[in-house]
């Protein structure tokens, strides 16, 4: 789709350098860039490429203005003004009405004519889809659920029955949305499985990633606050509740009736142990383990950078004695103090020098 | 479904204190019950909801009867008398039999008529599909399985072909069952395919989760023992061996030809090594990290629980010096050995105060 | 496939000791094998079962031939003439051709004739299949994908638009290619998704495992080159690109933009931070947690093994003060000084005895 500069400049509310009549009609990299293309900087990694650039228009932040030798479109949240640019050249391809005919649509489900049930998805007895909505290919919408206006299964995606999907949510391919959670008494040696009575609720504008599970509550349900984006391969227990625009990057784990806060955000692989509370504004890096509550705001982290395996092996053997090292530490100091006056350590000791970078819990953009 | 307390409690062997002919319908939470409710009591951290409860009956063990105000159903497993008198409460909804017409099953498939297939399900050459087994929507029945009596395959299930499930095992959507396990021969520096010859054997009663996998053995079969209960996204590679009653929380990983033993239970998101033995009545906290063999019963453990970043990033810049730290100590006792006679540290030296908690390898009611 | 020692020895380029007209057919272990078995030896593990073993003939290297009662076939990668004996013995099923009344296959597809479309797959708008190709039950090719000649879509395989798979690639059950990458822009508390304009290129003789997920680029490709072989479960973020031949074991994740060389092989349930640069033949153990770019070839570990739990709560306990302990060392030293002339610790000082264990970072027989 192709845009004046001055349309673009209008639409997205940004400050146009150059000629409103001059068009653009794709996003692409500055240093594949021509004339008919538009880009973004914001990392001066790329200020090169930026100075060489043979791009239509920029989209860039007052600071950086000066730095582009092509017309500029200027703003003060410039990624969000390109990520609206970009599905304005690029819209999204509209998707059809009505089903396929090889879908198995359950005649008392109410399907909106407006929304689409694709091919060899299957429509189980009284679920409710809602206008625009689309049941992408091979997807399952089980008994008794409700799936929102507009919200997507983009593919294979699986709603075990009676759970809610928001409006406007995008479910990716394979993940599964109500599963019974695992709970289990135990009778004598073997497991007998604890009913799941809850479901599920996927509130409005969220999005939950490919093979990524979220299991139904117990006997309240698991729910998702509207806004929060789940990455792949993610796991969510039964019961727990995830607040308003946080965010999961790939491989986290969060055990049962574990409740997360509002506009938190979880790098990858992260895990939480059950019944935690954390706050809103919680910032867990890549890897952290959670075994404690945290109703502060804050960052947190654990784990151990990866070194060379020689150092590690030694390292990682004198930790299995880190308590008595400390003891002996401590002993020492108390033999010392009886050979001479010891002064504390000083509280003001210098901090460790060049700390393990660690993975950012903001996303940025790559 | 609706019962009276007299019938509840001869069916579920409890001891009854109120009205026999008073009736229950429904499983509900202490705070939210009504008189048609039945309620389920054990952690003191719902002590107050319980003096407040308008339930029309708690199970509880005999310690607590005392503190509910409503009548009582006692026991000495209460979790698991609460868990029958939930299937009681909402029995599961009957499964249906034959085949829904979208389903693809090969002539030389042996279905019971008592089975079940799915909507868009395949089932391909000589499965044998047992009495009132069910095989969900979009599931793949590779050739030659075999899927016992009562076996349920909930959705999108894949069977890779000869694989074979036991009675009643629980098969969650997209679990992939049988694929060629990961194992090559280096060819100069290209990857060559170990062809994987063995099977998997699924044993009576076992669940595997949403989205797990099991792999096919090499030569060998892998097997799940009878009971074992695999949550979702958990990986087992091939040749290994999961024993009787084993429960595995969700996101672990079991390197091939590892071999856990009976009645272990492994948090969430541990890796193993591959071609360890594991015990028997073995238990392992979230995240830990198994590269031994473990014969030995016990709880075992690794990883840093998280903690402030500012924090941990100091803290991890030691551990890159550990080995050298305690080298450090050893020099300074012997120097201080040359200086005065110094006592051994004593063994009896006190622990480390307050311990971060950790996550329990026991499964407790969510 | 039955073969007679003489024909296995020429078609594998190995050294036969035994009668040539002496016939085998099929591959087994060492303990099971009889006269028309064949068998591999190379770990000193099974050097009892050699000595017993009545097989037909053992495939094992020079040095070994002396241990083996059994005809022998020699050469110096036994492991490989044994990959590639088990696949003469025990051929793949030869694929259909055509397809499956029940595949949904647009019209506007170009699909090559002897390629196989099989039951409830579906293919979109102008997709290419290329010959020989295999796409499985279940399995949705995206519009505009392309599949190269004798690639295999196991089953139930989700290819998003665009996505292109080499030739003979192997893409498992359940692995979801081409989601849009996990990129949002801020729009005050909101995550605004961005456009994911790139897609996903697979090279020829890849290998994505059962669930694994590999997402699209934002404006240029995720990259898997060729011979690379993902394990189950492992999650690609967007715009990363994994060099040739790179192995990655089940349950790892790489965050968006870093780059893997070619060579490298990654254990089980590592990783990576986004945006780094990781060279050619770098090795991780399993549970590596990578903060930083390591072009340098090497082995590189993190994580601390696990240790009986009463243990790994006092050390961990003590984790959290590391850095001051290290500072209180350093006092001490200062002190002792002070004291006497404290001559330094001696570099050659002796290693931590006995370290852990490691996992291999090189693939090994199971």
């Amino acid at each position: 789709m192709e845009y004046s500069l001055g349309e673009l400049a209008r639409r997205l509310g940004l400050t146009l350098a150059g000629d409103p009549a001059a068009r653009v009609a794709r996003i692409a990299p500055l240093a594949a860039a021509g004339p008919g293309d538009l880009c973004f900087y914001a990392d001066r990694k790329y200020r090169e490429a930026l100075a060489a650039t043979r791009a239509g228009a920029v989209i860039l932040a007052p600071a950086n203005q000066a730095l582009s030798p092509a017309p500029t479109l200027v703003g003060d949240n410039p990624y969000l003004a390109y990520a609206h640019a970009g599905w304005l050249l690029h819209p999204p391809t509209a998707a059809p009405q009505g089903r396929h005919p090889s879908a198995v649509v359950d005649e008392t489900a109410r399907v909106d004519p407006s929304a689409w049930i694709g091919p060899c998805a299957v429509v189980e007895a009284e679920a409710e889809i809602g206008p625009g909505a689309f049941i992408g290919p091979g997807s399952l919408v089980g008994a008794r659920c409700r799936v929102g206006a507009e919200a997507r299964l983009v593919a294979r995606v699986t709603l075990c029955p009676g759970v809610r999907i928001g409006q406007r949510a995008l479910l990716q391919p394979g993940c599964v949305i109500g599963r019974d959670g695992f709970g289990f008494a135990r009778d004598g040696r073997r497991w007998f499985r604890m009913p799941q009575l809850g479901s599920v609720e996927i509130g409005d504008d969220v999005e939950i990633g490919a093979n990524s599970c979220v299991d139904r509550g117990a006997l309240e349900d698991t729910v998702i606050a509207a806004g929060a984006k789940i990455d792949n391969l993610i796991q969510i227990g039964h019961n727990c509740r995830i607040g308003e625009n946080t965010a999961m990057a790939a491989c986290s784990g969060i055990s049962g009736s574990t409740r997360i806060g509002n506009d938190c955000t979880i790098g990858g692989a992260v895990g939480m142990a059950g019944h935690l509370e954390i706050g809103d504004n919680v910032h867990f890096t890549g890897m952290a383990m959670v075994t404690r509550s945290l109703p502060e705001p804050g960052v947190y982290s654990s784990g151990i950078p990866a070194m060379p395996n020689a150092e590690w092996r030694k390292n990682a053997a004198r930790f299995r004695h880190l308590d008595e090292l400390t003891r002996r530490v401590k002993h020492l100091e108390a033999v010392l103090a009886t050979l001479s006056a010891v002064p504390p350590a000083t509280a003001e000791a210098p901090a460790a020098a060049s700390p393990p970078s660690t993975p950012s819990p903001e996303r940025e953009p790559d």
